[in-house]
């Protein structure tokens, strides 16, 4: 008898939602996908020929999905702003949850979520930050832990997409997004968790940026290009750098100095192996986007919540990391909009507001 | 109901078989592994942990699993040996063919194949060539059809392994493996094939080598070093270095030099994307093997191979291609042996013993 | 007759004023060195072993070297604190000035230094950023110039040493160096006011710090790491990373991120061209110090002052930008100290204070 | 008292030679140029621009130029056609000669020039190969010497040329320079005398190659791309690539491959450290020519040849090396236009001819 397979449901079929399900339906062997759900009626055409030809139900309406026979997990991967609602609810339900990043772009309701997964320890219950499924980023886990750069002091990170061929895309994107640092840095906030430990408390947040290229998302108070710092108490430091300017290509790159050496994650993006010498020097191209990049990493994702579901083992990432991250991502956010730094006392209370 | 899946055997389950066989079974959606075939006692333990479970039939005999009921394509990767005999039998019984490269390291019993499968174009029969179905070596061949380089006019192509922690390994493997050439080479021939055209004729052949660090090569006529070059009657030239002395780990590189410019191929080896600062300077490790480097294309293998064979398109790569690359490393080898160069007329026909 | 050579002196025979010496000895064809000074019995020492043999007189007086008959042209390598005081009476005399940067650690006498200058123009007044005279960073300028990035947006720039062998180096250099900011990072500043021009205002300016491994660095109110933003009012910003903690050599690497491109010059250093392959993976080595990654820029820079000199043609960076380097790297290590933001207003009034 | 400089002349003020001249009188402090000849007119009008306001004296006459007073050291870079006898009349002046490589396409004319230095043996009479001078070669031979790579077993070495705008530069070329194997790998030669040692003996020696762009080669038997081996007896190889096709500039890419790991020297050819972010994807220029490379080197090479002359201490390559690079090289360039292998005893006696 074949080993018991996850029974799995997908909430949202648009283009990560797909991918997930994609991921669950051919590449995650201990998984089966049985229901999908979508709000959206072209999504749900695109799941009646991609999914329901392989014995998938789809949904129109999220609660029923849950009560589909025998589910046992969902992967989350709707709207942002719906992904804390539909996470209580499986969690009511007892059904592992994985969600798409972030749980929300307001704090307090991301730690709703997390507060009621802790009362169901049975559950796993998973944020899907994808680079810690990244072969790179788990082999430089791997080498801090070994002691290979000593002490790790300064995180500089960056996630840069490229310029979109239609400039109302972003645009329409930071209407609901949380703004740069929350939908772009709030990854390299969670590496800096896992690289620097996830108890670590801001000293302040400073950040600045600018409107280059995008001037519609000044009426999002929003930024095309953003630069922020924060200082944890410990003595570190993380800098970061989001942009959607990029011409060659998605460039996420990330730096991690120790007391005793560094390490890099791609510092020379690429997109496959090739080099073209011509006339114009050597060049190579560069993923277009973060699926060029992380597809691999979102497969081993999909594997390994699985796992932990099967198996009874914890997930691979603290669900309260979720929170944190998004939290330090807002802070950013609201230093880059007002312009003022933001201060912290070593408990991680904000004093900033009490000075002013 | 979900689409019809093709109904694969894998024969073999020694390394290279059981990835196949856990390819076939976990990522490639549109074949079914349903059944496997060992001679031998421990891959069939193996296959008894990992397959039966899933409910696939195992085998000590070839034949029978070719009776097995609804059986449809067969992958060959059991020793190079019985590569030839297997596949003839499986086209004897009307079963679309993989089989792992080299068909045989004789290019008459290649032959023998090739004919035989050229009597049923309704058969899918393919001979692996693991970077056929590699994204980089397919890019280069895109760019090379867009006319990025003019004409391809030198291939410069080396496969070179890591050295073995077991002295005797490489040692045991030359007692059939055909030698270097033909054993390692023959897939820059196999890429020379693609990229200068499968009708390329040869016109002068030389090789030579070394034992450099594995004396006991001595015994089966075999060089832990070699290079060689191939001169085109139409105004090509190859050249090959094969090695099985690195110590940094797999090292496969292809160089591409045409008239109006140049591709490479894997020029700067890594395993990821990881760069160490330390004392020693920058650093960053390489894959081990060729697993580490190809993997995906052996995924991606499997699965054209299937949508071939359901779809009833032609295979990615001609099926005699397998026999000439083959007889182009026989020659390489042939000449590496002996110290002698060997000659072709413009038709093709060897000319150097005539000479001789 | 042999074109005439300008008439130089140098002051100041410690490491730097050595290697100035033997550039103009050795290196700058159309100057000759005839006078050198040094308040100091070593390096006088060095400069009877090294100069004098070739006709150079020594001197322990600066201003009875100014009297050095014949005398154009003073290259200025003493210790920081008199940097200003000694150009002064250079400019007095009415020679060409070449001064090792900063013209002071304190704003307002590299202010009173440049106003001297202002009232003789016939005069050739520098200061060397030997970066200015890189090729690789001379090559960024003639590309952004001819439009190849769009509009220069965001600067990222870092200046990193290696770790010195002995501990206190850096702690005793701290403290007459300016800190960090003035003494390693005014190089990105420079860099930021070549590209980004002469005539940016800054908006506001943040800076963080930590001590990592040089605990005496905080008597001296100085950092081994620090990071710091700082944004212009013409929507641009620049962000910058100092620290002598390197292990693997010296790091400077400056990114210009354009609305459509980005240029980058360091990103991956290397001592030569040389990679070694061995277990560890493929390493190559980084240059030690700035004396090798950018040697070649101070022959050039010696070079083209003397041009200048002779042909009374502009030195190749104004001497004004001196001052504001100073300045903005002064007020990035007031942030850094006191850990609070600087604001300005668009004329570059300072506005943080009357708020506080 | 200064110290003593070396009188030089210069015989030859072409592209090379004017080089020379300018090296020395700018870049070489111990060296002091005195004199130089030419027999053209226009390279005269150079001379009597760049050298003769510096009190150099020019001569139309070799021989007179010869007789000028105190005159030490002669530097030709005349035609090669009168490389051997320009040394030859030199020596037998009781001068020190650093001659351009080659001494002659010819290797009994080479030997001659070896000969009759090495009965002057107070004399130091050298073959200009830059590479010698190279910071990176001169790397790679400290590592081996260390025993970074083990034994050096395998030598890839290729001298690449960027394509001429003018079709026939390289075809005139062809006429008087020996082949590809004599003019452009007698580089990559030598170097395999330096890392294998100078000892090496020749057991086979093959090469082929094509016409692909310059069809006017074909009238003197040259090519445009060639590719040759060299078996050497103690169980070496070394193999060459010379082409004229390159487009993106020049590319001199040397590997040694030891038992123990591999170095390699230009792998990632780069005219300065500026990367080009764009939408073609991540672009680096490389040096257009030799100089654009190996300008340091030829700095370098005429410093050193000067202290070997001052301080009669040995020249850095063996002169007896500049005979066996050729004669190799001209043994290659046979056996590409034959198309047959050329084969040797263990004593270095050709053996080929007479079994054919």
């Amino acid at each position: 008898m074949a080993p018991r397979r996850l029974q799995v449901a997908v909430a949202g079929l648009g283009r990560m939602g797909a991918r997930h399900a994609l991921n669950i339906l051919n590449k995650t062997p201990r998984a089966e996908i049985v229901a999908a759900f979508s709000p959206d009626k072209n999504e749900l055409q695109w799941g009646k020929q991609h999914l329901e030809p392989y014995g998938i139900t789809l949904y129109d309406d999220y609660k029923k999905m849950l009560e589909h026979k025998g589910l046992e997990a969902v992967v989350i991967s709707t709207a942002t702003s719906v992904h804390a609602e539909e996470s209580l609810q499986a969690i009511e339900k007892d059904l592992h949850v994985l969600c798409e990043k972030p749980l929300s772009t307001n704090v307090q309701i991301c730690q709703n979520v997390v507060d009621a997964a802790a009362k169901k320890p049975h559950l796993k219950v998973m944020c899907g930050f994808s680079r810690r499924f990244d072969d790179s980023y788990q082999d430089v886990a791997r080498k801090i832990e070994q002691g290979a750069i000593g002490r790790p002091t300064v995180v500089r990170s960056q996630t840069c997409d490229k310029q979109h061929p239609d400039p109302d895309f972003f645009v329409q994107y930071a209407a609901w997004s949380g703004g740069v640092f929350v939908d772009m840095s709030v990854h390299d906030i969670d590496l800096t968790l896992w690289y620097f430990g996830s108890s670590i408390v801001p000293k302040s947040i400073s950040a600045n940026g600018v409107v280059a290229i995008l001037p519609g998302l000044k009426q999002h108070k929003d930024y095309d290009n953003a630069v922020g710092i924060v200082e944890f108490w410990d003595g570190r430091i993380a800098h970061y750098y989001a942009s959607r300017m990029m011409t060659h290509g998605q460039e996420d790159v990330t730096e991690i100095i120790g007391t005793n050496g560094k390490l890099t994650v791609n510092l020379n993006p690429q997109k496959n192996l090739v080099n073209h010498y011509s006339k114009a020097g050597i060049t190579r191209e560069v993923p277009a986007d973060y699926w060029g990049r992380f597809e691999p990493g979102f497969v081993k994702e999909a594997n390994e919540f699985t796992a932990a579901c099967l198996d009874n083992t914890p997930v691979p990432l603290e669900f309260q990391n979720a929170v944190k991250a998004v939290q330090i991502g807002a802070w950013l956010q609201e230093a880059l909009v007002s312009g003022k730094q933001i201060r912290f006392d070593e408990s991680g209370k904000r004093i900033d507001r009490a000075n002013l």
